[in-house]
């Protein structure tokens, strides 16, 4: 059985496969310019109401599961999602360009990520159980029994990405921490890898089966973003949103959620530069190999990342970086980029750096006419007082291209940090001998992004309880939360109090004894 | 000294009394419709800008203050508002007619407030420390070492209401809990008491020096919510706000935020009407005590509370609890609203009430034409159908009226609650006969509501761990969150890791060897 052949181009609406009707889109190899079968059916409005009612009526039979039962759901999807395999692998290569061996990555990293959550939600904690004692000879009023837990907001809308066709979409952390959470789940698949969505979302589909619960727990639609997407985010039983994608894609999802008689969140992750800082003991001791493993996390994935370093400020002599790097850029061929319209976008935005006024091309990398839509690796320096008087050096190019900032001294670099918008990352480099400016530096950059990190390189999110993936807008829209890691869970929860309930009619894990076993706090500390 | 001298009109900006140039307020006493001394400047865009501007230098330090500084400032505050004893409660009742057993009860509740977000900092588990354990050996790629706190959004915006003039005012509970946090706070002042939110400003401005902190910490304006109000949120460096008030209020502030170049969350607690369902059960055997406690908790300060209990649903036999509850009413003397303002909207709200075809008078509370703003109780009843026909029987009365509903059966019942807007409170009243019902309704409660009652009335808000002062839209622009509790903390800060950093760089809480002594997680478990 190859891919194509299990593969039917409907949507899958609760158990049933639904054909859209609003038109077709079908995947695209961007390495070959190949349409792939099959034709996907996009849906509309009616189909998001389907999907949403199914979801509704799933809610209350969902979130009353239990922790093991609902842990063990999870455990089947990443299990059917790895026994894909080869097949899920090649449908990917194919849609994506992505070459295989980070597909697998990708893969194992999904599936690490839905055990993670299945093992939070079997600990229990995320619940945020607080018990406060009660007093009844309090005067001059009775102190009541309350008692606090966390329950899902509903059913929860997720936006794939384009660029982690695993990872950010059908069964990626939006939905793996939804589902966690007890929130059914309904996914708008990324039309660059309709095939890949299929797949996953048949995976998870046959978990919902497998575990015999309500069909609308779990819902995949094809569709434009403007429309579908649209009436997606408005349809007052959709409780909130998860996006990972461009600016005006957030941007527009969170102003249709707040135009809603009931607005609802928006968790959209959406624009970061990812800004390296490269100190004078670094650059002096170890210039040429900063540059080297520079260009290896610029180039990765044809530099479309989320956390791709676009911007570098070097503070001090930069000679020895700047040739290496050059030199890796150089060397790094020509790469297909995830579509044809990202390709053409990063073209037009390297092409801004060319023509920019103060700012000098260090390199370029292969191109290569065998691929269609083929990314073309840049490198380009310029200094910090050109870069303060032009804002638009700061946007993302999304792509292997990045600009080398030459800075005068600390008190220039305080100026352009001052200026930039917030970021999902802010990386720096130094020696023993720098320390004392990190330490002035760090309460800026934790203002400035999610993630601060001392050395390596920012492309690498690794999923687990300390991560944070987001920051300040634009990174993302709601900057309180992440969509990486443990802690993303929060996002889908509210809390609830309880006052004066007998305990035998309590949640479970409210009720006295800690029948369920997990933490709670009483009185404000650890039970 | 009595506390009209000790008053000067003046903003406090800082360490500075600045006198306000954009119009004039006088706090007014509403049982006399006296004009009280002194008259207060308004403030302008300016004055916004100073305050902000203030805060924002102060942030740095601020927000590096030890838990142990930052938790003993906030039991200055507290003692120092305790100090201003009944200079401070006349001044209270002046301003708005609330009585001063109530007011004193405010009082204790504002200190006690301050005093446990005290001990919340103190604790440090509301820095939500996370590490995970690295590994350098793992293949193919190391696990980085990262370590997760949370820190301070930054200067934060707080909007006194006008029902409660300490406990969600100057030094409430968005106040308290955002100095716990560690963000500097620029309250706008309720006009309705401006000399109430002096004195309290002036004890958290000496609490500042006392501990020699940066003026910028607290700042107290006096203006129109319309200007200054909207200025204060589209100020670039205030990073989140708290709003206690009503509907239109808060959404115009949401609005604000959302259209900044960079949106920040509002924390609006809007509007609420309170169900409170009476099994069959409880109507029974304790129809008559039900309708006599209900009517105190209705006339609780002329009504004024945002968890007063608008709406009753009646599953069963009403008539003893409509007797009792009527006899009551009519035994309920006039009392002082809190503004003119407020009196006529409530006059307003129950002439609807009054006209609404299928709605009948059970019986109204005393008037008093000594008052100036008198407000009087009034109850009203009807039947499901005609609840269910009338959307609008659902508004506010901001006030001490409300609408018992007489529901036929269970299924009526669900309906009715499927139409409720999110509440702040649910309250439903049960003997063991009822217990079925309850466990059926308590998946459409929890939904509904921030708060669930078993018994009791929802008007005493408890300040402990376990409380939720919050719920779903419109009670709350957002509902993951509450405003009243040591949970309120989280609404002002934000997650931030640290990948690789050497211990001695990091934070104090992050450090090896967990030097602080504060609750943290590690690899997800308890430290």
């Amino acid at each position: 059985m190859t891919a194509t052949l299990a593969l039917t181009g409907s949507m899958l609406i609760g158990a049933s496969d639904v054909r859209g009707s609003g038109g077709e889109v079908r995947g695209v190899n961007p390495a070959t310019g190949e349409a792939l079968e099959p034709v996907y059916g996009l849906g509309d409005e009616s189909d998001v109401d389907t999907a949403v009612s199914l979801a509704w009526q799933a809610f209350p039979a969902y979130r009353a599961t239990t922790l093991a039962a609902r842990s063990a759901f999870l455990g089947t999807v990443a299990d059917n999602i790895d026994a894909l395999g080869d097949t899920l692998v090649s449908r990917v290569v194919a849609e994506t360009g992505i070459p295989a061996p980070r597909v697998r990555m990708e893969l194992g990293r999904t599936t690490n990520q839905l055990r993670l959550f299945a093992s939070v939600v079997a600990d229990g904690r995320f619940l945020g159980a607080r018990l406060d004692t009660p007093d009844p000879d309090r005067t001059p009023l009775p102190k009541p029994d309350l008692r606090q837990r966390k329950i899902p907001l509903g059913p929860v809308a997720v936006f794939s990405a384009s660029n982690f066709p695993l990872a950010f979409s059908v069964a990626g952390g939006d939905t793996a921490s939804a589902l966690a959470a007890g929130a059914p789940v309904v996914v708008k698949a990324h039309s660059a890898h309709p095939g890949t969505s299929e797949l996953v979302g048949r995976a998870i589909r046959a978990a919902v089966a497998e575990h015999n619960l309500p069909e609308g727990v779990f819902s995949l639609l094809f569709g434009d973003g403007r429309t579908l997407g649209t009436a997606l985010v408005r349809h007052p039983r959709i409780a909130a949103v998860g996006f990972t994608g461009s600016r005006s894609g957030g941007l527009a999802l969170v102003a249709a959620a707040q135009s809603r008689p009931a607005p609802i969140p928006v968790y959209a992750e959406m624009s970061s530069v990812n800004p390296v800082i490269l100190l004078p003991g670094a650059l002096a001791s170890s210039g040429a190999s900063l540059g080297t493993a520079f260009v290896t996390s610029l180039t990765t994935s044809a530099g479309q990342l989320c956390t791709n370093p676009g911007l570098v400020f070097a503070l001090g002599d930069p000679t020895d970086f700047l040739a290496a790097a050059g030199e890796a850029v150089r060397a790094a061929p020509g790469a297909a980029m995830l579509t044809a319209t990202i390709q053409q976008s990063y073209v037009a935005g390297v092409s801004r750096l060319v023509d920019a006024a103060g700012v000098d091309e260090v390199a370029l990398g292969g191109a290569d006419d065998t691929i269609a839509a083929c990314g073309q690796a840049g490198l380009f320096v310029t200094d910090g007082d050109t870069f303060l008087a032009e804002p638009a050096l700061q946007q993302e190019v999304f792509g292997a291209a990045s600009l080398v900032v030459r800075v005068r001294d600390v008190a220039q670099l305080d100026e352009i940090l001052s200026t930039l918008e917030g970021q999902l990352t802010a990386t720096v480099h130094a020696d023993e001998t720098d320390h004392g400016t990190v330490t002035e530096l760090l309460p800026t950059l934790e203002l400035l992004a999610g993630r601060v990190l001392y050395g390596g390189w920012p492309t690498g999110v690794e999923v687990g309880h300390a991560v944070v993936h987001g920051g300040p807008f634009p990174a993302t829209s709601t900057p309180s939360t992440t969509s990486v890691g443990t802690l993303a869970i929060e996002r889908w929860l509210r809390p609830v109090a309880y006052q004066n309930l007998p305990s035998a009619l309590l949640p479970a894990e409210l009720r006295d004894g800690n029948p369920l076993d997990i933490p709670r706090l009483r009185d404000g500390a650890a039970e």
